[in-house]
């Protein structure tokens, strides 16, 4: 019945166009009564986004699944390929779906009030996860921010080649980006990493000095720079 | 004539609340005609975001008139503050606004969609600067999401302290998160910055040796530490 519906209303949509297309009509195509309609839709912008509250209920089901050894932020590049997941199972659908979002300014407010509670969902996992860290939520919220802004990049380009191409790829691709810039920063909550000569851990950033120099330099050189930066000279 | 239908339209927001507020109660206590007010406002909600327009406005200025001599990143941090600007301007009026929006979901679902359109002019002059760069979308997008979200999150810590404190300071603080991320990456495209003793350009990432140590360490043990990442050993 709620499939009926959504097949009626897009068939509807885009004979007709999104606002020449009433309740009444998508009922009347469907065979059922409008209250039928109203059960499952509260409204005709919610039967165009048929699928987004399951996925928001997955996304927090999985996220409340995790534990203390999931890496936080490849955790919720897992949580963003939920989505991703929803869109390519109907490739048609998304794409006609993602054609008629771009014409009916309504529809692109209901997105991206969509797009924000998949934010949230995100942020509110992050936040717990760096709880007590100095500069928590803003951490989390800017890096949900970025796995969404990157798993939207991917997503939309594939929509506008109606679906060509493999979705997932694209989608692994521009999360790399996101998991590459912060995995190290969300897995170190204390000190810059110290690593080469005498990389003993660092208490205070300002008691580490990072040189960096060309491999082919002059080591005369490179050592009296060295000594420059750390006060020896 | 327009701030005083703004005032108008607040007191009357508070006094009755938003949805109780109607555009002819608000003509009435203004003193002003129905055609007067729609001059201004296309409609009632945009009457609570009075300034956004002219915001959005300076922000696109703002960027256009960047030079190639601009940090691509620290310019879309810079332009972010004219938002800030704009909200730290009036404080008592940016609080109550923000407690409205908390309430009425119409106004939540507004304000997204202002907050979107300053994202993609974030984005789209990022797009521009990186053309040409492999993945210079997804970056461009990515870092503007970033940026909206910090100074969203430095922005709503204040307006939820009922405008307590300097607002400035604070978005500086969580744009500055974003900065150390990506300026970076964002300033060389091929290789990453060379500084330092012999930090005169590199051509190839694997030309650079980055050396990080702690300020006490006995100089013999960093120069042999440096001898064998430099391959001299």
């Amino acid at each position: 019945m709620r499939d009926a519906l959504v097949a009626a209303a897009f068939r509807l949509f885009v004979e007709r166009g999104y606002e020449q297309t009433t309740v009444d009509d998508i009922v009347a195509l469907a065979g059922v009564g409008r209250r039928s309609f109203f059960r499952y839709f509260p409204s005709k912008e919610d039967v165009v986004f048929p699928d987004h509250e399951g996925c928001l209920a997955d996304m927090t089901a999985f996220l409340a699944a995790s534990g203390a050894g999931h890496e936080p932020v490849r955790r919720v590049c897992d949580a963003a390929r939920l989505v991703l997941r929803m869109y390519a199972e109907n490739p048609a659908f998304s794409v006609q779906r993602y054609r008629l979002t771009r014409q009916v300014p309504g529809l692109r407010a209901y997105e991206l009030s969509v797009v924000w509670r998949y934010e949230r969902a995100l942020a509110e996992y992050l936040r717990g996860r760096f709880a007590g860290r100095p500069d928590g939520n803003l951490h989390a919220d800017v890096i949900a921010a970025a796995v969404v802004a990157a798993h939207n990049n991917a997503l939309r380009s594939w929509l506008r080649s109606d679906g060509e191409g493999d979705a997932g790829t694209a989608v692994d691709h521009a999360l790399g980006y996101v998991q590459t810039t912060y995995a190290r920063s969300a897995d170190a909550p204390a000190a810059p990493a110290a690593s080469g000569p005498a990389g003993t851990g660092a208490g205070h950033p300002d008691d580490v000095v990072v040189v960096v120099t060309r491999r082919d330099a002059p080591l005369w050189r490179v050592v009296r720079e060295l000594e420059t930066a750390l006060g020896r000279d």
